[in-house]
């Protein structure tokens, strides 16, 4: 729609900067009367804060939601809302080389340089920075009130970091993922990403990772043709998340190596519900929900702010050097992006019912 | 935009179903005066023709560009452009256990039935087949007429079928794809790959695969942010072609498992230019890019029509049975489908450089 | 959404150029299962023709719609619908002055020159000809059947020719006026109207006039807020109609000189329903449907197209001269635009419906 | 695009609610680089205040904008801008009537409480109130600055209060409305016009009035065609003013009763350049400008809130009563909605030449 936005019958409008006075969102299409609560909001942002944990960057991000417009008496108006975070607890200096025209190696600074004609906020990346998924995730908590009636819930959790990969979780094991340091459900394997963390972190490194999302069984249909299928409205969301280099639906991947015989999920029925014995498809199939729970796999490259010294050049005097980097930032920022990937799902999801009239309340 | 349509500053609307008249697309925002050439878009379109070969569907599709609107003389007139092509030798026969409820694995049908209460139509897979990337294509080929002035080449080519996969190529070494009869540039491994496909086919079975997409080097800066991250917009095409099942940038899933000082593409002057040493981002950063080649990904899962027979449901009766297809059906689309996923991604750039003003003949 | 589309839920993109291959209309958003009725779209058609009387055109436009997409038997399968008619019966030659670099005064000629430095198709005034209105009325003629539902009509009649103005008619009046050669369903003025037609035709001058929409009773609260307002739309649709020079709702201008005291639609119960004592407001408050008929004025400059010779310049040659139109020219399009102005209020009703969610079917 | 935004290339959507926290803009697609100043801004809302002469309302307004992201030491980043005003200086306790379920004749408060089921903020009319065109303000304000390159000037003034109307002025003379408090620039009428209100004023009573709309000579080409003819998107524009019943292009309604010969603007040379000897056409041909100044007239109906009581209904209890309304009220708002209109027209304007790639900056 606009090159800020996502959705259609429910759309948002991404905006703000890192270092900038506010990061925030535009939300259109959220039904009256829905119940929008400042404190569930702020309970989802403390989930994408950095951990207390050693493993995490010390940036304090005590991010607390303020409503604009679009809520009257604890509803939603039916208007456009509008939400944003204060910009706070951040340090302007560490980004002197950027003035300077040193272009971080890993980040948009030098594409960003160029399209921008130097008048992008370089400060902490400014529009590229993550810290921009706040708006993300606020919007989530949103769609996943407006999805109530349809009794969606989405799971996301951390399939793996750096080379500790979890097996794979069903949503019920899944739904603790919030009681882990490394939102891995699996006491053994957030031990073990726990201990990568530090080593990465240790050596002024950094880590990537996976993220799995999952849900329970799906109304069918949710999902429109051809170029708002439902696989190509959550792979365009996801590549939104800084740091996203693949997506796959169901079996991904290891489907293209699979004989037709053995990838069709066969239908059957059960308790005279149609139902699938297998879920390669992951749940999607031309583009709509079949009734499966979803299942995609996020790959995130490892954080490209890193301590080690790295070559690199400066793009205003067009000479090479060695760029060290200071500042907060985390070595794996796989724990931080379960709840932004979750939101994003949802936010989809939302659009989708909404585009789709499963929820009509408008 | 809408459900149906691809692109902002040029866009495109799909339209067409595999057995109805005609399957076809409009494009808005061609800039007045580019040429169009119906003689080049039929080259483009015989590109994903089924092959002569025996490893490929008999079904004849001898299709030609039929323009309804938008060029005058050989030139755009800036009005929006229209192109159909006839739908011809298919035989609806072969569609009589859809009328009746029967529901192929694998394929739309379920979901589709219930979200469109029966009303789609269901011969062929109707606006589910891939017929209908008859227009992609035809708008990939006007897209790359678009893209002349910036010297955008973009080559795809068959990176693996079922077990076989070739290693990776460069754009100079890839650009003879059309003559090897999988797509796949290599002559040893386009024989093995031909031998995998007729052994599935024997077997009454398919197969999946890999497309592999690169370019040249490519101007700096295209790519819009956040949510039309050339990235977000690239994912979102490629999963509206018919069974693809994942999309990796660079060196995707493969990055989530490197150290940042090991992904970490480090940028260095060579003629006074910037360029990287690697290219783990597959040639974007910040949704936008910095220069370097575009390397895509795209995994296929193997075709839903096979000739085995199946279980499976009918939907209007609610009982099991077996499904045994008839129709002629390709054993593996990976060969046609790599005209289809250049012309999406000639398609993205064209919209991006119109969106970035880098073209702006409008 | 795009230049050349209208709506949102339910979207129309317009294509085609006067003496191209053909003109016709892309629709998205209808709900699946909405009957298609060629013969009933012919009907449509058939209104907007040149009437067999003295007073109009004699270029012959036997326009018959051929379906391309979205249509399955005789219903929409909720795919994008596609309708064109074939343009045929024009004479190319009579716009070799257009080739020549001669501007019409009144037409788009010298404007599209310079903004598709040429490249636009000029015959027949290509893009910017009223002939591109078949489509309007195509999807009007869908938008009907979206809304049987709802139960809304809308009713059209020609309010004034040059200086002949019909009495305000209700819905009940107005009903008839397809029986009446200028659309003006009384006896007396329609007479008098033919006779202001055939003055101006013989002296080879042209005549505009004014159309009035009406409706019956209306569902409350069809319109979404601030640029969606349902005035907003359509003003928005009405000003796409070739020679539109205003658009008035309710009062229109005449409110302008009103006191609050007077302009205000007083509230009252009658049969315990809301109504109101009168409709200054024309159906609109805050941009929703209030509940009372739609009533608007729609402002047509006269025909720019007159056979009596006028001074004007020719760009590419850069010099003053005398420029004599041929070809066939209605003396005043009042008549044919009723049911294009009428097409454009049903689809702005369907759309708004659609939007509102007051309908779900989809 | 979406219900509460205009626009496409420059994109606004407008947001908050009249006694909420803020009203508001969110605007994509300034080019970065385009200086941002605050103050200017604030000139530009000073002029939609209340007047401070007893015409007008008490209610204090003492707008000042507070920016919120997509700026950067005084230039626009590129990224989307989000601006807010604070909502101070009103008094609920006006709006118990409108809990208690009475509607106010003449506003939204009875669809709007039908269409959002009561959810809807009924303070001050809420998402319907006069109050939101801040954000159009502000965005007119950008659009002006984004505009310099062409060197567009568009000034309004009042034409017409109640029954005292002003000569047509051209942009000359036109200049020094916002020296005048009815901001008509006429001696003689500003006064007369003034009068009108106070004796509306003290009967507890309202006016309507005309404001119109003039530029110098234009580009030309600019315009979309069809349904983003310039005159489509201006007219939808004006019309999402509260209070607008009527928009006129050139001699609108009038030429509706001219002849072709007496309508159409002669094309002559004038030192080398086209120009036409009448302009009729407003500077708008075919939905694109023809190098002459845009003529535009907008009727606004008289103010719906009056102190004199008036029946209406309760749509709670489903009453008829009696409804006196208290608090602050313009007796007539034609002098504030002036920059409202300049800047839509600036804003629309803006739109077009970035689509139309008169302006490439982005």
């Amino acid at each position: 729609m606009s090159d800020n936005s996502l959705g259609r019958s429910l759309l948002m409008v991404s905006f703000g900067e890192s270092h900038g006075e506010a990061v925030g969102v535009l939300i259109e299409g959220i039904p009256a009367g829905t119940e929008i609560d400042e404190k569930r909001i702020n309970e989802w942002l403390a989930r994408r804060k950095p951990s207390t944990s050693a493993a995490s960057t010390k940036r304090k991000e005590d991010d607390s939601v303020e409503i604009l417009s679009g809520v009257y008496r604890g509803k939603a108006t039916g208007a456009p809302f509008v939400a944003i975070v204060r910009n706070k607890g951040y340090v302007d200096d560490f980004y002197s080389f950027a003035e300077e025209g040193w272009v971080r190696p890993g980040h948009a600074d030098y594409p960003a340089y160029i399209k921008y004609k130097g008048f992008n906020d370089p400060r902490g990346g400014g529009r590229f920075s993550a810290r921009i998924t706040v708006g993300f995730v606020i919007a989530g908590a949103v769609a996943e009130e407006i999805l109530k009636p349809l009794r969606i819930e989405v799971v996301g959790y951390t399939k793996s970091i750096g080379s500790v990969e979890c097996p794979d979780l069903d949503i019920e094991s899944a739904r603790k993922r919030y009681e882990f340091e490394t939102r891995c459900p699996s006491t053994e394997h957030d031990a073990l990403m726990q201990e990568e963390i530090l080593k990465a972190k240790r050596e002024g490194d950094s880590l990537g990772g996976t993220i799995r999302i999952t849900t329970g069984k799906l109304p069918v249909g949710l999902g429109q043709p051809v170029f708002s299928s439902l696989d190509s409205e959550l792979a365009k969301a996801y590549f939104s998340i800084p740091a996203v280099k693949g997506v796959e639906i169901g079996a991904g991947f290891r489907a293209s190596k699979l004989r037709g015989s053995q990838n069709n999920d066969i239908y059957v029925l059960s308790n005279n519900e149609i139902t699938t014995l297998t879920n390669n498809a992951g749940g999607i199939l031309g583009g709509m929900t079949n009734g499966q729970p979803l299942i995609v796999t996020i790959a995130f490259k490892p954080v490209s702010s890193i301590y080690k010294p790295q070559r690199t050049v400066n793009v205003k005097k067009m000479e090479e050097g060695i760029l060290q980097l200071k500042g907060m930032h985390d070595a794996c920022v796989i724990p931080r992006a379960v709840p932004i990937a979750e939101a994003l799902t949802y936010f989809v999801f939302a659009d989708m019912a909404l585009r789709g009239g499963f929820i009509n309340e408008r």
